[in-house]
């Protein structure tokens, strides 16, 4: 019963019912059995969406920045998805009034979907809840998603290998580009953009970032990260900024570049699952381990050694998952 | 041949040969499936070992604290080994020549074992090579093992997973109590030692430490971890830190809480060690991974979902370790 409400909830999902949608986005936060079987009936209608990672300090406008490109998407008529992972963000409820009313006509576009998911700190943290998140956003439909992260800590480091594009968002005055440089944000940048250009040093910021890029080995990939301007505010530079992000998807399609990507991702996916069920194992009430609780015993009486234990360890939590194959080894 | 030459190691290591102990070491400092086959001898006979962890910020004088402790247990007949996980160590030839001349007199007592560990940024971290460097000191038969570690980040934290003491080294006027606040340190620390008490502030550095103290909670552990007062350059508290690591030893063994403690090392260790076979499954080369690349392939094409493309790898891996076995699922 519970599978079948599981996969009612998948298929209003996939219909792009948004307050489906919505449950469907809670239950991934939470974490547990429901939100991995939903996952699960979703995965394979996954794949079809263009994920963009925006990242940066904060201060630089990141938000401002996402809207504008939203705008320019819903021009376009494209379906959008919006994750905004910052508890800064105006998207987090974290806004100042103003941002709220300037979003207005975002939160009742029916094309447009917007989350944010404050989720730091809990168990797996960021990079467990947002594949999921994302992919449950692009099982609905959506055509572009768009991840918004704060650029400091590996967790939102770690969340860009989600994404297939990368914007890395400056500004000027803020010391951003070292910011950036020390979080290993400059190496994983597909775009850049120097938002509130207006600005004193705006040149010299973009004239930085330019000199880190032509520093920066970019692998066997011909794409040149560019260096564009933006007011996002007054809404400037949003449209070149949007087909910059066009001209890197088109890139990746002709490259085979974005085929490698997605291993990439399917990797870090993969082993997240691993070590998210590793941890599990080990969390779960004493009465479902008891097998663990002895051999660990073992280990500590010096009878089993900690190589052999995880390998014993590692083979009993990949069965778990195989229903009616409890009986062999 | 490969094997008995293993076993020849680890009976030389096991009798207390230095040369053999310090070849053991740098075989696990390289780490690969020699030094893995020689941690899985010598697992057996470690256990015995006093293990202490020794931390806190640089220019607290934990080197000179580690060296005065290695002489109050010299003078009363116990031998030692000394792990020094900390680049600017002078343990680790980071050293002013006098801290070298000072030192002079361990290095010639064939009842003390130092290596100094500079293994920040190898694959797998402090946190892979540490335990099997401690197991081995302990297999050789030294009664206590120093681990000194400068305290910042969360490898040097990890790393105290592995001790039964931990000692946090402070200083006055270095605003280290902020610095160790914010590491975790406080929390795990079980002897608090103020070091250059000479100097002024240390009864306010000795008062805040107490105050945090009071303020962490220490679970259902009757130990309250106290704040000792030194000079280790003068040779001044040695004594009486001794003395706190020995009783925090015996609560250890009184209270049951030495059991609880190894239960979470081994913990540590399992979970540390699936986690490293999984990466290197993935590492291995190609022709060796042919299966692993298919079920990417797979899950890219969205036909396998990372969950159970993380369960059939964590059964692989598993099972690899298993000679005999290849045959089974």
């Amino acid at each position: 019963m519970a599978l079948s409400h599981i996969e009612h909830l998948a298929r209003q999902i996939q219909a792009g019912d948004r307050r489906s949608v919505a449950r469907g986005l809670t239950w991934i936060e939470s974490g547990g059995q429901h939100a991995e079987a939903l996952s699960e009936q979703l995965y394979p209608s996954t794949g079809r969406a263009h994920v963009v990672g925006i990242t940066g300090s904060a201060g630089v406008g990141k938000s401002t920045l996402t809207r504008g490109l939203v705008r320019q998407a819903r021009a376009r008529g494209r379906t959008v998805g919006v994750l905004a992972i910052d508890p800064s963000s105006p998207f987090s409820g974290g806004s100042i009034l103003g941002d709220r009313i300037r979003m207005n006509d975002l939160w009742q576009d029916d094309g447009v979907f917007i989350r944010s998911m404050a989720t730091r700190g809990a168990l797996g943290g960021l990079s467990h809840a947002t594949p999921d998140a994302i992919d449950l956003l692009d099982a609905s439909g959506k055509d572009l998603i768009l991840v918004e992260t704060v650029g400091v800590g590996q967790d939102e480091v770690d969340v860009m290998r989600f994404a297939q594009t990368v914007i890395l968002v400056s500004a000027p005055g803020l010391g951003d580009d070292i910011q950036a440089l020390k979080a290993g944000l400059v190496e994983i940048a597909d775009v850049h953009v120097v938002n509130k250009a207006d600005r004193d040093g705006a040149a010299r910021t973009a004239g930085d970032l330019a000199a880190m890029v032509a520093m920066t080995p970019h692998g066997a990939n011909d794409w040149i990260p560019p260096v564009k301007s933006a007011v996002a505010l007054r809404d400037e530079g949003i449209d070149a900024l949007y087909e910059e992000m066009q001209k890197h998807l088109d890139h990746l399609n002709t490259s085979g570049e974005l085929r490698r990507r997605r291993r990439r991702t399917a990797e870090a996916r993969v082993l997240g699952a691993a070590q998210a069920f590793l941890s599990a194992a080990l969390r779960s009430p004493i009465s479902q381990r008891d097998q663990v609780e002895e051999w660990f015993d073992r280990v500590v009486d010096r009878a089993l050694t900690p190589r052999a234990c995880a390998r014993a360890l590692l083979r009993r939590v990949g069965r778990d998952g195989q229903v009616g194959q409890e009986g062999r080894t």
